[in-house]
């Protein structure tokens, strides 16, 4: 693992499996989303992980015009890097998940390391739902694989990454993900350094258990040595012992709507703020320093801000 | 893990990923895999993992009464368990993947623990290729992933668990399809013992490196203490050090040639049971026993040759 | 490992390795220690871990009259659990180590479970001494291994162990430690639950790298099962991010001047207090309860404060 | 790890631990030595880890002269490497510890990494004595730790390295020894390759589960990266099992009579050569080649045979 000095905070900001039912914090207009996001960075968000959603209903959105209205506002509110989704939501077609990235040619997107079962189907009935959309995302994660085929992680590659100068926030859900990204490594479609985003504790990913994280690590290690910085989250109750199990190791840490709704058990976060304050509380105790915007640019070998497309 | 004393040796006769132009010792046509299948079990193996495949062209079938015209003969010739897969080939159809299943009513039937990407197409351009169909199926896993949703694995452990009275090989290609066994165990649709195979190897799951067995086996030590029995392997070149290492940790095997053509670096295997009988002058050497089938079936608490449909 | 939902605090305060000349806020005299003990125990330390040294020139003292001029005082203002060293210093006998124990026999004692190389001859030349025996000591230590032999141990296990009702905190530095603890509750000298204290960073030890953590929970799992209680430092710089870590796991923590002079990089810490403070900010934070000493005597069976010699 | 391609074997013949009452077939005499080195390295051993015993009763004894009455003909008969203990014998000072390796120069010697307690006093109520020294070794391991102390190892690698130009096989009996190989790594008096022996299953040492192994290797891999090559066995019955490990990962292997006396469950092994070719078997099963001693010499950097004082 490449040591940085600093970690690097992502904040994901609201994502597509958390919907307006079970948080009213949850951001969902693009007003809202711009809101959220830019007092994200205010607290100490170095990197602002984005997905659209539909402001009538809540629910995920491919449309690029969504996009356009919160991107150029958190632009010229804050520094922090544009990091925009490309797994999308379940049942986004290719064209779908493309359609964002490309019309705002980011400095970084996600890019999922491998199709997996991901199932948060045990959700269906634990809450009131307004939008009958809701449940059927929640029971349909059953029966829907998430589809992240190879074919589909090189197009991205090509398109965005060599296409775009974009650069990207692998996300692996297992210890498989990680011999993927070695994959398209060694096949030379992409370029250290790599940001492996390791997240845990997804039915049917690798689970949140701290071993795990160690176990994590020590493949990334061996397969990338020096040629990584390492992010990590898990999602739901266990996602502020994971942020500062991986600060403790020198690496970088993802906190957000998207991956926990909560601030402490059983209490609602009531902004994306209030939880990256929380985890800058957590950094502190530990006298861990935080990386701006332009130190994770460097960091991270980014184009910069005045290169995209919004 | 449970330790047993003894290992168990399944054989994986044919599967569906190798094809007839990989190698002319692949079996294919019912007379082949019947014959081959009990050499294996003459040589040693307990369980014989098996598929079907159209004698015509190689090409893996769904159809029960191909299955029908090899395991009875095999039945007559060795008390070796009987084991189908559930996994089937890519292409198929949920049904198709039970129609074999719920005909042969076997004592076992492999369960793949969670989709993924199953990547071989880089075979695609190293043979000569008989049929199209092969180099189809090489080149198609660079795009449609496996699936093995949970909707389907909870069907399976419905109508082939609790129906037939059937118990799993429970494949688990990374860490995170342990915690799905886990997650299936919870909700008390599985009872132990689970015999839980371990793959290496796959582009898309979890690499054939050694530090991944360890690994593997102390989550699954965390997750089912005393209540599994671990067997593993690794696909290609790796294969026999994964039998071994396995095996050193008091673990089972599983060989065959679904798993590698090979019998040592560049040699093409000339049978299902030259491979077992590679594997048992290794477990020799290391003063490893091997279990009968019937010390198997009362190991893994099988239903019995008799209660089968064939 | 046993999870007790609350991590105890320890706080080690003053020992017998640094010395009056690296920081003038080493307590030393009976007083010294009894103030820091006393305000450690109020900043929210369980167990007081003690060692007595000579109030003239602070080195490391076996009198058992001087634990006597400071284990009332403490016993009046706090109702901390009192831990004495039985590891000593170099140099003294076995009947120095035992002592002082026998004399108060206390609810614990420390119980350093194996001889090994303990070397910090680096110190010896960066700082100026004010007197001689601190540079001896020293260098002493490349020199002379740390004796805590099988029959040394054996011995404190029977004579304080059963003849007071002492229990213990049982210090490993290494692996081969935890392997030695079992070897003597399989011998029925010791029961549990164990407080295991895992030591990082010793030179002659094992390393203070967080990779080693976990190996060392993972070995102490599989030895103990639930029958342990973990707790953990590393000696000098890493202090905290090994109470954080191990605290992350559920873990208790031990913290004081013994194991580290420093409350951040290149700042003596004032008192011990203020250790114990620092990490309370870092349990805080992470959302980690404090067990009071009541909680902590319940936890580990101690024999109660009523029940010792001073 | 450095990866050589091929498997060393040294065979470790008599040692200092075991006794005559505990096996008729254990070397003693000169000739004794002399002829089950010469076969051991006939079977395969490229490295003689040699000590040299009392031929009166067997007892370990440090007298050059003893050594230089099987050196010489070893020698004349084999060109294996000859590897001279610096470990000696419970009892043995400083100086007899260095006097055979002095006087013989040769190309390698052990050299235990650390202080530890080196417990075999369970086997003392296990035999019938013929000689009275041989118990008294036995109980005295409970009262007298193994004295590695740095000071020692920092003259071995001093006069025998820097002044003979004679390697070192590194004996690490626990994580901690790896970081006492690093720390005098660091301090320039030694340099790659290392080759690092490490040793399972001694009590008060890292203990003889395959986990352990594998910990020790990502250890070591941490701490060395490919500045080492790995040789490991564990004492007692998991002996083959740990040089199975070891192979399987590309590492080299020790076996001998030092280590073991039996070549099967219950039953003693009627030579060193019985042993080396058991292993030799199990290698063959698993594909490894072994090194010649001109092969391990290249690899190790060796001095070579005429370089040697005998
Ligand atoms: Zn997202
Ligand atoms: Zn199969
Ligand atoms: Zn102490
Ligand atoms: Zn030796």
């Amino acid at each position: 693992m490449r040591k940085t000095g600093k970690a690097i905070i992502t904040c994901a900001v609201t994502g597509s499996i958390h919907t307006p039912s079970m948080s009213p914090y949850l951001p969902v207009t693009p007003s809202e989303i711009a809101e959220q996001a830019i007092a994200a960075a205010e607290a100490g968000a170095a990197i602002l992980h984005l997905h659209a959603r539909d402001p009538e209903d809540g629910r995920p959105s491919p449309d690029p015009e969504l996009y356009m209205q919160f991107l150029p506002r958190i632009k010229q509110s804050t520094d922090a890097i544009v990091n925009i989704t490309t797994g999308g939501a379940p049942g986004f077609s290719e064209e779908d998940r493309m359609a964002g990235p490309l019309r705002a040619s980011p400095e970084m997107t996600s890019l999922n390391m491998g199709s997996m079962n991901f199932g948060f189907f045990g959700l269906a009935d634990k809450f009131d739902w307004k939008h009958d959309w809701e449940r059927e995302l929640m029971l349909g994660s059953k029966r829907f694989p998430a589809n992240h085929n190879f074919a589909l992680i090189e197009r991205i590659m090509v398109e965005l990454g060599q296409g775009h100068g974009t650069r990207f926030e692998y996300e692996c859900y297992d210890i498989g993900h990680l011999y993927t990204v070695k994959h398209f490594a060694d096949a030379g479609l992409i370029k250290p350094p790599f940001l492996i985003q390791g997240i845990f504790g997804i039915l049917g990913g690798i689970g949140a258990d701290l071993e795990n994280f160690m176990m994590f690590k020590q493949t990334a290690d061996r397969l990338f040595g020096d040629d990584y910085m390492l992010s990590c989250f898990a999602v739901g109750r266990p996602q502020m012992k994971f942020l500062a199990q991986c600060a403790l190791v020198g690496g970088s840490v993802r906190v957000g709507l998207e991956d926990s709704l909560y601030i402490s058990k059983g209490e609602l976060a009531t902004s994306n703020a209030q939880q990256v304050l929380k985890l800058r509380t957590i950094l502190d105790a530990l006298d861990i320093e935080v990386a701006t915007p332009n130190e994770a640019r460097e960091m991270l070998g980014l184009k910069g801000a005045d290169a995209v497309g919004f």
